[in-house]
């Protein structure tokens, strides 16, 4: 499936408050300073090292509200794979402008293309098995709309966006309602039948809980958290396809591969959204 | 010297927003579903691997603005080690508050905390030298204030906060004056008495332009881009105490000691902010 | 299930900004002209017709932001069953205060109240029939949550609340996929695994096309768009349980028994949040 | 007179909101998986029952925000009389984007133009008297300068815009005051010179009380609460011109126009703005 | 008439506001590096010149939000007359908080209370006469609701809010309409029932043409505009009564006294909001 | 030096919140019901006085956010000397829009020309001498940022922008830490190397004690407060050109000259923002 890009509407504040943060009450004082009001520049946004790019639109946002005029030419789209030294955009027109937006610009692109770059690889481990690489509610604050189009962007697909929008059952609510299936019939007689209730279990036998509740009310998904592939296995074969399956906890890029090998459909990973370095890109002048 | 918290309007509308963007248009539904309203609960915020807290403030006001009858006590400070399994903060009260507000809480103590244990560790690292470990403007957009507040909590110093607050002369600025010298006095001319004017070099001999200026107008800081220790001491050796002296460009745990010992008065990096991984810290019931 | 408030932070700039815009640039300046700014005022908040009280928290919270000495009483909680005359709460303070803020209260208890009870008597009308009584998108701008509360309030349940957290496939999509095959196949490829996808039909071939979708890929719920009784039935029983049923289009307290009694899951209603009238309630000096 | 519409700095922010409010964290996720980028789409608003039509603009720009190269071209000004089947507007473009904003455009557009249909009806029903009719401040919170603003679109005249713009002195008033005199003159002291004072009245002593107040103090208008014809009729006599006369309370399209022969100049009703069923509008292919 | 106090809500983003202004990025980064966290401080708000005083509450307000710990004790009020070194209030409490919020309350102190100060002293100059001393809508950007309540707070009265509390037509509206009595006629069948009518007048022909209106459409009031004094006493004569008059233009304390002794109703001053040179306040360790 | 302009995205919510407060719920009835919707106007800003001009981007801003038709064509630049009776700019374009925005425009242009007219008029009295004349945080609350460009049109400069962008030690820092000696020391600590550090002394005494210190962590600058010229000249004497000298207290265009002659690098002056009268200009047919 492509990747859909975000309304404007729903970055553009996210960039106004990221510029206004950075220019403060006084403005980019060095470049209004040396720079010519007339002078112009010319330079292109380059990877440093390969991975994918998120954020174009972001960059580009920031370059516009800072000076209409400058001319942001993308050369990839978003989920590109990149190569070293690979020109991403170029950007020409008044040099202050572009000076001054430069770093908002970069701190939006590098820490999304980071976040789609660790997920890609992710994404690519686990490519001959059917699992679906899948994000958290692991996010930086406030930005957790971008990040998780960043996920998208390197591939991986979303988990719940908020505490509303599906149902994911924890230890502390089961143990609230004293059993697994009173903790499901709750959150079913609850929520709207628009709305997907996940089980996290911690065991086999909370596992089989679930089976056992009638087709009608029992979860969509069952969170198999922090087991090990031969666990994970076991759980797969329990389950016979009836709910979604998803392990969690423990993935990286080594542990990844046996993971999927398990058959659950979904892996979701906190740390490609809290702990993914930023891809290193740069704007150089040409 | 000891660190001051922020004053709660600077992160309030931050922990506000964190908590709309993950309340959504329902709110918790899980828990609203199946954990009573009376029902009483009482965790802790323990370190699962040891660090350096920061965030404190952030993690309370997100109990707090969900439900105040939430009590949350802190057992360390921000800027305090923590060793693995060391408590942080008690937290007790309404159990659907506290399960509501958990994640938005850890998702803000767990990144600051993080680049509160990468500038620690780096700080350490300088120790035997004179060394400031000091922080960029590459921030995750829009929490750039609580950002380098956890610097400081990691025992470092911060750099600019924005494009108005400091004068930092670079390359693109030198080549629109022409010389250093005229961006310089360019930058002088034009700023207020209380602004730091700094100058980025590539070369020793952009640093000896530099010293040639007099005194009443040259920078009060030099950033040497990119050199090598032992260009580094050449460069201290030249400036002999004129300019505060700042080294930046592949600082790492590795690297940081050899560049202290150049005899540098500063060091700054971007990869603290930008990239470092999450310190993990969970909620547990006691 | 009980209802469950929503949070204060969820409702709280709403209430501020009916009362920003009530009190304009000079607030209540006939209440400040006249009234003794220590006069003491007593009241009640009286049902004027009978219906479901919806809203308590909001009204709550405007006499508490205009004067924090108010003193509010509930009698009721939403949800509640209100005869005339029934008392919902009493208000006591001072007199100012609660006169200046009484208005802004009033427009949030009697619009949601008004809700809460249009929805209430589809729920009783239905209330031998299995199917749930479940609101639409077609709410007043801004006021979504608070009107999907007070769908709750009155037994029923929400359908989407934005675009972005469940699928519903209607026409205009499937002309674009060119199938309804296509346009479930496009939808599951594209959404995480906690998003469930709804389909639109008109025809029971539709129907058919869904039904001969393989079961891991199959919509989960269809709405069977202005379908009389009969061919809700025949829809109903080609369904056979395997996906939700939802009844939408001319649903009044005329029809909704019949609609009901096909034996659909769901009707949905758009006109108890786009043309409900108000509940009407006073506020009464006692 | 000729309906002047809203600048759009005025409802620019109420339409962004309620964008926003559907968009959610993830956009039109249906849309975004089917539909093709590049797929355009042409339709028309066409009324699906007769009345008056209000808030093209606030339509117009939800289309626009959410994409520009959206082409709205209204075949009809706010005012205007809708037959059932009339086209409104037709518009065309980017399919994606006009089915992303066709809900909040219609949400925005089906209120407001019910609003101006109940006021139209009510005018209508005036027509042979001199009597306007007018608003409350019975409105949806937040929405009140675009629901009087549809008053005036239906022929209806507006009260108060909020507690700030004019006196409206009411039972609590008078008591606190002690006698409708003192409550006249206390308020008369207080406020600026383009301030008027209206009196609510509910029996006749009360209005010669307000007759007997010297003609420099004396209210500018008076409000006869929930009087029958007959009295009303008694009141015009008694005030012979010397003030506005408001008729208020228990108006219906049943009672308005007798109330209207009585002879008041104005006739306020709050059901137009509170309990106004949508017009009827929708969004067809053409 | 007492002075009214502006609610808490009309005020609090405007502190919130400046406070954030001076707090910029990093806080008091002198009293934080400086006080001890632990230190007390008391002192008072000191007149340093003679006044009246306004805007107490936006000074307790900034103190309060910055640490609600600090106490401030009002030993005036709004309104109330100043001597040269009166204490306004005693502050005491948390010596950190008090230094960083001290240059906000102060800034909003003083300005408002030159304001009002100004005011006052027209007022006085103006005692004998029944002329009502007013303001304009040459108000401080943003500031106009506290402007409007400093005018009050000095004895003054408040002219229009905004462009939609009231009409006031000028001369481009004249020419518009091409006469006196079009653009009344016209304002008159546009504008609710409670939104009075004043016109601008630059001669007695003008007024005139006003005064030739019949009763039921005639403008509420004149505003005689730069006219002088024997002029205005001609305007007064011929007006009767009948309009309230205002005179405008020129008003100094030297021409305020000869103004008013022309009789009119409403003298109408622009400096007093744009261009009142603060009242010296002053912040003294006690 | 030119005069940098301030990014739109620095200003527009500035100008957005001025018209908004101005337009209110119901827009500018008066231009609405009497000016055509066709009607165009041509007229010019004019100087009714002479000084400096200042603010024009925030006068086009606020003509363009009410009609982006009207055309807004400046003769003058900010920082340009105006003579009474000059064009600043001319507009032309709809009547209405003009109208409308009219007062907002000139309320900001006003009000910053006077800044930088009361700036300019000191700058030039101090013209011999090399002295910068320079502004505090006496500011407008909510303007500072355009105050302190006007300011810098006037051709004065910037002193602190808040309390986070250099550390300013006054008597109470001095009394806290028990000597100017650990005021400075401690200060020096606690801030990043591109914050510079003034020292307010009050005698000659505390500055030889800050003489005394150490270069590398003395002051970068000292206040000194309240001291008449001669004493003035000793001080400067006294520090020889090891730190920026500023000069603060009682500085009136009589006295400005004296104290530049004293020698001190900076002149500080409250009253320029905060006691400025207006500069009067006007809106002209044309």
């Amino acid at each position: 499936m492509p990747l859909t890009p975000l309304p404007e509407i729903m970055i553009e504040l996210l960039v106004r408050n990221a510029l206004a943060e950075d220019l403060g009450r006084a403005g980019d004082i060095t470049t209004d300073a040396i720079i010519p009001v007339r002078q112009k520049w010319k330079g292109a946004l380059v990877a440093r090292q390969g991975g994918i790019v998120a954020g174009l639109d972001l960059a580009r946002l920031a370059f516009r509200l800072i000076d209409s005029a400058i001319i942001f030419s993308a050369k990839k789209s978003d989920g590109d794979v990149l190569k070293p030294k690979d020109i991403i955009a170029t950007i020409q027109g008044p040099a202050r402008g572009i000076i001054t937006a430069e770093r908002v610009a970069l701190n939006f692109l590098c820490h999304l293309s980071g976040i789609a770059t660790a997920t890609h690889n992710l994404v690519k481990a686990v490519k001959p098995h059917k699992a679906r690489l899948c994000c958290t509610r692991k996010t930086t604050p406030g930005l957790r709309l971008i990040e998780k189009y960043a996920v998208r962007a390197g591939g991986g697909s979303n988990h719940r966006f908020g505490l509303d929008d599906a149902v994911l059952i924890k230890d502390n609510h089961i143990a609230a309602a004293g059993s697994v299936r009173d903790a499901v019939l709750r959150a079913r007689a609850s929520v709207g039948h628009l709305v997907k209730v996940e089980l996290e279990v911690d065991t086999l036998d909370q596992l089989q809980e679930a089976l056992d509740l009638p087709d009608n009310v029992s979860p969509d998904a069952v969170l198999l958290d922090n087991m090990p592939p031969a666990k994970l296995k076991k759980a797969v074969a329990m389950v016979k396809g009836r709910f979604t399956t998803e392990a969690s906890g423990r993935v990286t890029l080594d542990t990844v591969k046996a993971i999927a090998a398990s058959g659950v459909d979904v892996i979701s990973v906190g740390w490609i959204t809290h702990s993914a370095p930023i891809l290193d890109i740069g704007l150089d002048e040409v």
